[in-house]
């Protein structure tokens, strides 16, 4: 059996992205960490990889004989290792979870189909033999969208959809490109590329996630000010269910009944395999422009993408730093003490394509709503470690403290409320165990009605950091809620949001999931334990 | 019982709109008429309002005690008049059956309730007692959509929304507003105004359709390239069912599983009520600016839109007559004969708001793609008739002509293919039935990735008008789901368009909302024989 290969290299099994990306704390972050943060000085490792617990697979020779009928002996993986690979996300929890060795609920199977009727014909099987399907993309989810969780069947296999990795065709003069959902990030942006075209997505997740995890979770990018968010993007898709398959989206507009694409886009495997999407694409920008604002407070800075968003001034990335983040950000770039740092709240602009036409009004507006420019080299930092933030997270997992991050969105005019009940939330949570955090947030997806709130969180890790996590994730998800924004504004359901679904869409919203679930997926097998209470 | 009375005007029982409106064809018309389409010179008028067979109305005292329990004794009506007005809504078809004095199809009554609450007892009601419901708003749907279908039902009630008239609220901070859905256009738009606001949707029904009907049928006004479809607009929506009820949209943006308000837009009364949206408002704009500007032919023209939206560079309105539409619009409004008309293409840009301050370069791009500049008076002309095309439809049917509109949307690279199936299709059908029409068609809602194809046909009334006209209409359908685009761009699918359904979204897709509709609607008495197949 051939090695698992791939043109984008495989993430570790412990941690976030490949070995090449990890970079350990030094002297100085460990004495911040020390000081502000009260995190006992203390080496807290990842097992090695053959104290990993992996558990035993269960899949039947007749079971995997029927596999290999559709995708050959080669396409049917078995081995630990690959298991291993696919035994869920990338969650906080997740990593301790594996750092502490923990595989046990590893897949019976990584399968691999190379064709939308390959998928189709795997999940017709798995419905009729009762296994249980997980699409697996580049497995970067982090809210639990790839755990593989059996939901009641004996066996549960990774559909790993790699081997989809086509670009279907380009149309140039409708601005259009199908990608097979397997593509990651970069692999999409070269073939796109030798046409000229980019897609503009670049969430933090682009050097490994796929085309189809971007649909199935509504992802949305750091550029999603210029090119917009993924489910935007899309134009039409194709599904593969157990019951048969979809091809939705049949003109740029449409008042054909509901849109069923926006069933199927974030649906987050739940309800079928999104194999293939067609979706916008812009000419690769020639230029680039980039420039960094100071704002007073995170209040001002705010008000300043407001205006922007609602009179049609959006660059392509924007995107603000609170007090906190603003300061973490300078000391680690400059790397000296937090202490030296003035204060104030980092904007970063940048501006592709159409939208350098726009700069100078921007910048315009921006100045008249109290920013100061910094001009471009703060924001050409941001831009060469906008994939790096991760890394930083493992690192800090090796030296006893834990980093996570949250997201949600909210109206302008409660994005304060909002936010202040997420800060409320994890400091009163965190504190009461023992481990004051520090909450970081930044906007970085901007609406005439509203805007993103991204939280980082850092704290001294508890003698069982998951349940730490859990009891203030828990107290976040319920404050979120009843400030009336949503849940999730880009990393989907999963597991981990799970609870909080018949908030975001009442018991007739959730009744009206079950019903289409039933309808295409009778059996049950689709990611079992995701996105619907 | 009092009168109905409404803020907006009632329409004419067998004419678009008010009396005031109307405006007959004259001489020069009639022998237009006659020298390019054989209309035989004949007066083909209404029959008297007496001599209409308005269905006797089978409501129980029963039901009506039931009903009225709800909504009062003045809530129900059920005389002959009141249930003319919501015998149907006013498609070509429409027009001519009621014209020939048939609604024997008439609603056993006309409920109307007055609040969310008394929708949701009603429907209640209605699935306990086994009533067809259809939802009512200004009954301008031109493809049957407020057709008073029984399904099988012993009684069918038309449920008119107009009591539902209040803006709910406004939140200037973060741009939107929520209104209830028996709203019409101009009442929205004045109390919208009183705050400064609009909503920016001006389709050609503007002046009598409501809100809820812009949100049942995916609505898109004339303003489109500036301000969006209405279902981009949305926010937040309530809908009543049966079953329940449903309160969708927690965000600007969000990741938290499939857009359930998705299924809710577009979905024509056949899967809930929808009672209340909040929407996307704009600053009403203090200035406006037109341009009005010449095309060598349509192709050109349509390459030149395409710039724009490829460039971001759409000013608020932008619509593109074909050769015939510009010839027959130029002759109207000059009152002369068409021969003496020059040729082109007549293209109209409207800049409201933010997209004045991109006028210049707007006007460089269409300049540089084959436009010439015809100054403002041709758009300001346009603009002082928008909403006069439907008159004129009457008038013709009074002298032996008939008129009817459709509509589709297409990607660019397949816009000119559409386009011919279209019009190839009615000349085809028209010419083997010995009335050759014209056939003239016109670009008004345009995107990055293509465009809305809108046709106009006119032609010689044969002896059986709606089954000439229905022959072409079933030719079209097929020519447009052959060429790939989609059945109905924004006058959504009704009864008109459900035979099309199936090749919209494909027998799985047809599954998965009967799935909803027997979810949030068992009894299936929500507007029946709409939509699904």
């Amino acid at each position: 059996m051939t090695e698992l290969e791939h043109r984008t290299p495989e993430q570790e099994w412990n941690a976030w992205g490949t070995a090449e990306g990890a970079s350990p704390v030094g002297e100085e972050v460990r004495t911040l960490l020390e000081q502000f943060l009260g995190v006992v000085r203390r080496d807290t490792p990842s097992v090695d990889r053959p104290d990993v617990r992996v558990g035993a697979s269960q899949l039947s020779d007749e079971v995997r004989t029927a596999l290999a009928a559709i995708v050959g002996e080669d396409g049917v993986r078995t081995d630990d290792h690959t298991r291993l690979l696919h035994a869920g996300g990338k969650s906080t929890p997740d990593l301790l979870r594996r750092r502490a060795g923990e595989a046990e609920s590893a897949p019976d199977a990584v399968v691999l189909p190379a064709s939308h009727a390959q998928v189709g014909a795997l999940l017709a099987l798995c419905a009729e033999r009762r296994v249980a399907v997980v699409p697996f993309g580049g497995g970067t989810s982090v809210v639990g969208g790839v755990e593989p969780e059996r939901g009641g069947f004996d066996l549960v296999i990774a559909l790993d959809l790699r081997l989809l990795d086509e670009l279907v065709e380009v149309d140039a003069e409708s601005r259009t490109a199908t990608l097979q959902a397997g593509l990651r990030g970069p692999e999409a942006e070269e073939l796109l590329g030798k046409h000229g075209f980019t897609l503009g997505h670049f969430p933090q997740s682009f050097e490994h996630a796929s085309i189809g995890g971007f649909a199935a979770t509504r992802s949305s990018g750091q550029a999603s000010s210029g090119y917009g968010r993924f489910d935007d993007m899309v134009q039409r898709l194709r599904v593969a269910t157990p019951n048969g398959e979809l091809d939705l989206g049949r003109g740029p507009g449409s008042a054909a009944g509901p849109d069923l694409r926006q069933l199927f886009l974030g649906s987050e495997g739940a309800l079928g395999i999104i194999t293939e999407v067609t979706v916008r694409v812009h000419p690769k920008p020639q230029e680039v422009e980039s420039e960094a604002w100071s704002f007073p407070d995170f209040a001002t800075g705010a008000k300043a993408l407001r205006a922007l968003a609602q009179n049609e001034a959006l660059p392509t990335v924007a995107r603000l730093s609170d007090e906190a983040e603003t300061m973490v950000n300078l000391a680690s770039a400059h790397s000296v003490g937090a202490g030296e740092q003035s204060g104030g709240c980092l904007m970063i602009t940048r501006y592709e394509g159409n939208r350098i036409a726009g700069h100078a009004r921007t910048s315009e507006l921006l100045a008249a709503s109290g920013g100061t420019s910094l001009g471009a080299e703060a924001a050409e930092q941001w831009s060469h470690g906008r994939y790096h933030g991760p890394y930083l997270r493992d690192a800090l997992l090796d030296v006893n403290a834990v980093v996570e991050t949250l997201e949600t969105a909210s109206t302008w005019s409660k994005l304060t409320e909002t936010c202040d009940a997420v800060r409320g939330a994890l400091t009163e949570s965190l504190e009461a165990q023992g481990t004051p955090p520090l909450v970081m947030c930044h906007i970085s997806h901007v609406y005439p009605t509203g805007a993103s709130l991204y939280f980082t969180v850092a704290f001294a890790r508890g003698e069982d950091p998951r349940a730490q996590w859990w009891q203030a994730k828990r107290a976040v998800g319920d404050a979120i809620v009843r400030s009336g924004a949503t849940i999730t504004h880009h990393h989907a359901v999963g597991t981990d949001h799970r609870a909080w679904m018949t908030d975001e869409i009442g018991d007739l919203g959730v009744a009206v999931l079950r019903a289409v679930k039933s309808t295409v997926d009778p059996s049950g097998v689709l990611n079992p334990g995701k996105l619907i209470p």
